[in-house]
């Protein structure tokens, strides 16, 4: 209380008190029962920011300046926010500034509504065990990013990440709609994902072509059942983004976390809080400095092709090797290790494609990190990669992420401090050089609380603009009505078109955004309607429907229009292999069919022009009205065959 | 359009052109590929209300005038509203009148974040197959509603339906988590669900003891693969709320569709659409009256103490026969069949317990029902059933639901004029009466598109307050961003506290919400930590940790506390059956962990001081980073395990 009482929210910290977290103390308060985080949390509750709420729910200051952000009934967003849905194994679409939620885009997860997990087409893209049923029904979401031209969204794909069975998935951005998954060999724990933004070499390819992922936890390569922690190891992976193919691995030192690509596709990056290569917790925080590492892809690529690698477990993805020790000439070197204070968490491109901030979780700093700079490294004229560090700000506890706007300012999250801070990057500079009267930081507002991730408005794009930032928190606590022990996020969104930076909305999420984009609405191009065409099984004609036996093989080819299905009924034997084809002939917009069958645990949706499958054993005697699941039409109840299954 | 100019929007439709739909021009629209619905839906875009957007997004009218239904940052709603999750098979919880979703209860799908159909502790509530999976991983839910005391919501339980299995759940309003679930015998399609609000004979018995489940889809009984459609019939379910156990089932003519309660506890209804009894959609709307059926509950069950009960198909739960034939004498019927004109959709009693309103889907009318006068009839005092019916306003096209004020108006969603119109309940009485000068229609506001269900702020009890009414809608077309085939639902939010019906926000919902309740905030009651006492496996200590061997069945005993699990590395081998137990020991508020292991699809969380467990073979040897997947602390990266596999 007292600390608080010195610490006026908008000045600047006391940088003596805060240099380096102890890690003695990070592990002790632990064994009390209390996170460092939420003693922090509870601070900000006894001491809220002009504006916010009191702990009783009031509000000070005007309602009215909070509704201009309010999107009213029938308008439209200005922007989407694509964000990562964490242990939920989902992607989401939300509309910004309004908050609302306008889509779950089922990944990793299973999704009774759309049949995700339940159809055959889906099941292929997520790959299935012997039986039939999906591989995987689990899934971590942490990283969404699009893929570019010419530094800027091109609205073709999203990737997003699996952290718990390392899998990158593509999302078609015109339907919305996942269509490829691939698992990576040889990796657990993969963390943090990068689309590249143009070829390193080629000057034509000005758009995405590789996906970069980042392995998090080193396991024994290969991983066969001996746990030797001396041999532990991790691969940092480049994927072809057009055929979701892997192209190749890079083994390294200690691990990757975040994955950052630069504009002109010569460098991608990531951090590393692990290069103890610890497997317990104190020896992960055990170095003082910990690392940002550099990929030279050009030169990897070249490597690859003079075939220069290795292979690990059976896997036939070429690997070459990046360690420290393999890598000691920057003249060759496809690797560049860039001290970095204390266990980083976060690197981030400014759009300006200049410089890196990767922040130093356990330090209150965060590095900016020059990218000429890193490039001259690799031509041999930078004696010292740590040289590479232009600026190396003070701007609070517990730094995670970093956004920028379009006039040179980035805005970090505090995760310890619950605040975002805002610091001109080129006053840091200058600060660093020595300049006494430079002043990095600007600005800072309290988040409630925790703060993860956070993201400026087109910030990773040349297009930044400016005028919005989301705080992606850990903990709600307080902020919304108490609904149980599991509460929802909270999702905030502030205002940084100004000199201050103002909260204008509190946004509730379910657990777990990790990271988001927001992307302008512009950019994003959508279908409403399928083409029939693209379905190798489309029914093209309501009188292909019926029933059609080989042997115990039966297919049952439908189409749906509102508000009937072809058939009527349909009779099957017990015993029976069954595959349902189901056409939606609609073709108005939104006129989304349903089918389910009861006690068969069947259900998936059909949209407009849309073709699915599903395949089951007509293992239960008796009549079982398939219904459309979907509300279509004023006769939507009445809208039903009759699967009709002989004893 | 001709027709739209010729109707001002505050003026009542021309009787003459409304009354009942043409039952050929129905089934034509669809060959047209173009529903009644969509039609409807254009309409509406060619004239906007006062206040809508224009088509292209445009807003007339004021932002401020929404603002100040805008929830500030930190400022809580002022009620809750439980929702359907339709075919997604959740339920939600949003803030009202904010619209921010608050939490989604996973009840009948698989929910990766929290571990539903994964943990052994849902899987005990959602039912196994044989080899240990769930019986079912889809769901369709409809209807939410809570348990009663004195007319008012308790606080201790809520009720949702599956349609699409047949079951019946039970969500703890403290935890706000499903405790249990009934799949009820010989049932398919079941839709209409309510909790009756007092005992019929027992005046001590205040509060909520039973849940009325109506069966939708008539099947053979038994349902044992021979198809007789003339042998079709439904069943009207009642289960103990407190036990979650069969109490008995009327076998009825025709079908149930949705269910309401009597405050006095002597009736429960249900609306029917198909009288007829058709298999087809043509026959299920060939008669021009259908009814809404009444169960005198107390009747009922003095019929299975008196043991005039059958049982079907292996069933052990008492059917008492509740047929027309079997139920003529007034004086001695379980039920009594009340005509409505043509498939009515919905029944729904007022909050002064005297009347329930039965809108004809394919009429333009409400009906309504003297609650008084349908136990006249069972008292032998009314000779015809037809006339509790008391009035029945024309009130537009497609009305489905109806909900209430607290000043005797009813608000009825019309699905195909994409409209709530408002009308008086005491003046529909004095125009049915012949009073000339009683004008039922209040007020008419356009939806967008093709609402479902309606429903007003605590609506459904004594305590029904007049301040909002939200229109789930079926149909959002261009109301939001564009995302692809599969759009988002509107659920709008109307003010009703004025005399004219003012629309102030469009909240987007994931498809499909079917039902809400509106719950004042102070009622509900939620728990923010578990008691470790509850969970039978509980490590209650950190020490009890470790690995214990039987043979090849291996328990894991684990805890959490920020940032550490208590086992840094675990020992098993390969082909043991593993159960990991895992309590977390932290106890402040919203202080979760997550527990994933890689590669083997397995991953839960564990909030304040609850326990979980899982069970598992270790069929892949190798190392694996077990990881905490929701933030908790500054650590949370550094918070794992190693489940170490030995081959």
């Amino acid at each position: 209380m007292a600390q608080d009482d010195n610490k006026p929210l908008d000045n600047l910290p006391d940088p003596g008190r805060r240099k380096f977290l102890n890690t003695a103390a990070l592990v002790g308060l632990s064994g009390a029962g209390l996170s460092v985080g939420l003693s922090a949390c509870n601070k900000k509750e006894s001491a809220p920011a002009a504006g916010a709420p009191s702990a009783q729910g009031e509000v000070k200051g005007e309602v009215g300046e909070f509704g201009k952000y309010e999107v009213p009934p029938g308008q439209l967003d200005d922007y989407y926010s694509f964000s990562s849905g964490g242990h939920s194994g989902e992607v989401r679409i939300y509309g910004i500034p309004s908050g609302r939620e306008l889509k779950r885009i089922p990944v990793f997860n299973m999704d009774a509504l759309v049949g995700w997990g339940i159809t055959n087409e889906s099941k292929a893209i997520l790959g299935t065990k012997p039986n039939g049923t999906p591989k995987y029904t689990t899934g971590d979401t942490h990283h969404v990013h699009q893929s570019y031209v010419d530094g800027v969204y091109d609205g073709k794909y999203m990737f997003v990440n699996d952290k718990l069975h390392s899998r990158l998935a593509r999302v078609r951005m015109d339907t919305m709609e996942c269509d490829k998954i691939l698992e990576l060999p040889n990796v657990q724990g993969f963390h943090g994902t990068f689309t590249d933004k143009r070829d390193p070499v080629d000057s034509k390819i000005n758009y995405t072509t590789r996906v970069f992922c980042g392995g998090e936890f080193a396991i024994p390569l290969p991983n066969a059942g001996t746990d030797d922690a001396s041999k532990y190891r991790s691969l940092f992976s480049c994927v072809n983004s057009d055929t979701m193919e892997m192209m190749w691995q890079v083994l390294i030192d200690g691990n990757c976390d975040l994955v950052a690509t630069s504009y002109d596709g010569k460098l991608a990056a990531t951090n590393q809080y692990n290069t103890e290569m610890g497997v317990h917790y104190e020896d992960m925080m055990a170095a003082e400095m910990d690392a940002c590492l550099f990929f030279n892809v050009a030169r990897i690529e070249e490597a690859v092709k003079a075939g220069k690698v290795t292979t690990i477990a059976g896997s036939k993805v070429p690997v070459v090797d990046g360690t420290r020790a393999s890598n000691k000439d920057p003249k060759t070197a496809l690797t560049c290790t860039v001290p970095i204070p204390k266990n980083p968490h976060g690197v981030n491109i400014s759009p300006d494609g200049k410089y890196y901030a990767c922040s130093g979780k356990l330090s209150p700093t965060a590095s900016v990190i020059e990218h000429d700079l890193v490039l001259k490294w690799f031509d041999g004229e930078l004696a010292n990669p740590r040289d590479a560090v232009v600026a190396e700000p003070e701007i609070g506890l517990g730094p995670l992420h970093t956004g920028f706007d379009n006039k040179g300012n980035a805005y970090t999250t505090l995760f310890l401090d619950s605040q975002i801070v805002k610091w001109n990057v080129a006053e840091a500079i200058k600060a660093y050089k020595g300049d006494k009267n430079a002043k990095a930081v600007v600005d800072r507002i309290d988040v409630h609380y925790q703060p993860g991730h956070g993201f400026t408005s087109m910030g990773e794009t040349k297009d930044s603009d400016g005028k919005y930032f989301i705080s992606d928190n850990k903990f709600s606590k307080d902020r919304f009505l108490p609904v149980g022990p599991l509460h929802a996020e909270t999702a905030q969104l502030i205002d940084i078109s100004g000199d201050k930076m103002k909260l204008v909305a509190d946004h509730s999420v379910y657990s777990e955004p990790h990271d988001s984009i927001i992307v302008r609405r512009d950019i994003i191009k959508t279908r409403q309607i399928y083409n029939m065409d693209e379905f190798p099984l489309a029914v093209k004609d309501p009188k292909e429907s019926g029933v059609f036996r080989n042997g115990k093989k039966v297919t049952v080819k439908l189409t749906s229009q509102a508000p009937t299905y072809s058939l009527r009924e349909f009779k099957l034997k017990k015993g029976d292999e069954v595959t349902i084809i189901l056409t939606n002939h609609d073709k108005v917009e939104d006129l989304t069919h349903g089918f389910g069958i009861p006690k068969y645990d069947i259900q998936f949706i059909v949209n407009p022009q849309e073709t699915k499958s599903v395949t089951f054993i007509a293992d239960k005697p008796g009549v079982y009205w398939c219904y459309c699941t979907n509300f279509c039409h004023a006769l939507h109840l009445e809208m039903r065959t009759r699967m009709i299954v002989e004893a």
